[in-house]
């Protein structure tokens, strides 16, 4: 791991510290999920409303939707709501669907999702990073901000899989 | 909810960004724990860990220690440490002492720790944040690190009540 925060190289500065921070945050999310075997990784844990194979899922989705927001202006399409949907909702449908996969299902669709981002971002600069659009019912918002989101929306789901695999991984133990 | 990050007045520009995304989690943190009532809090939900109120009082601990390396460049004396310590190092001495208190308590402590933090980010200019020190182990770390880290805690943590808090709500629900 690396504690320096600068701007990753190869992007327009402000953009290469968000590109630190996004890839920071992805390697935690990697550890915290390191291990789990496909048991694990579909398993809620007591209470918990998703698996942490489901709020993988969800990463790379609410990922996904950010790129098609900032990069192309719109939201997903048909056939990407069909593929998207389900993992970007979570809750009852996912707990149903989105199972029995080992961690690579998830970690190969977060790697692929990322390499566009990377890539996208690359080809960007710092004023675009300001640029001002609204939500439909007015609400003004920046690019800044949706990437911003993305690490906030990794993070916080990421804590969720951390308390349920510490758990996972405690019960594993005592077994 | 502002969603256009942009620096906050009255700062260096990138320290002003850093402020922008402190006070918007921090109302995130606010909105997930508001109108808990003093059970809610100090439970600890199916299987979890800690309790709402004992992460509240974490995030707020992180604040703290994070002003000291930051600011003062040391860590929690010894009464800081008796102040701070259960609710930095969290499980079972925190799920003992941190209990029996409103949510006025948590935010109270939280609102004092932020004024510090603003009050001295706002004395600092933005080659402050890339100093670099070293960590007793070696390992380098700047000041931007150590502030992408309270943001990181926090979001984190706040994922954790979230789950927790969307349970205690539909119990109270079904009751």
């Amino acid at each position: 791991m690396d504690y320096t925060v600068k701007s990753a190289s190869g992007y327009d500065e402000k953009i290469g510290e968000l590109v630190f921070m996004l890839e920071h945050v992805r390697e935690g999310t990697l550890q915290a999920t390191s291990g789990l075997n496909l048991e694990q990784l579909d398993s809620m844990g007591h209470g918990m409303a998703n698996s942490a194979g489901a709020l993988l899922a969800h990463i790379a989705s609410i990922e996904k939707v950010h790129q098609l927001i900032s990069f192309e202006n719109r939201d997903f399409n048909d056939a990407e709501l069909k593929e998207w949907g389900t993992a970007i909702e979570l809750g009852a449908n996912a707990r149903e669907i989105i199972c029995g996969y080992p961690l690579a299902h998830y970690t190969e669709k977060l790697a692929s999702v990322r390499a566009v981002t990377l890539r996208e971002l690359k080809a960007k600069n710092d004023s675009w990073l300001y640029g001002e659009r609204r939500w439909p019912n007015g609400v003004a918002y920046n690019m800044y901000y949706l990437w911003f989101h993305v690490l906030e929306d990794e993070i916080s789901h990421r804590g969720q899989i951390r308390s349920m695999a510490g758990r996972l991984l405690e019960v594993e133990e005592r077994v």
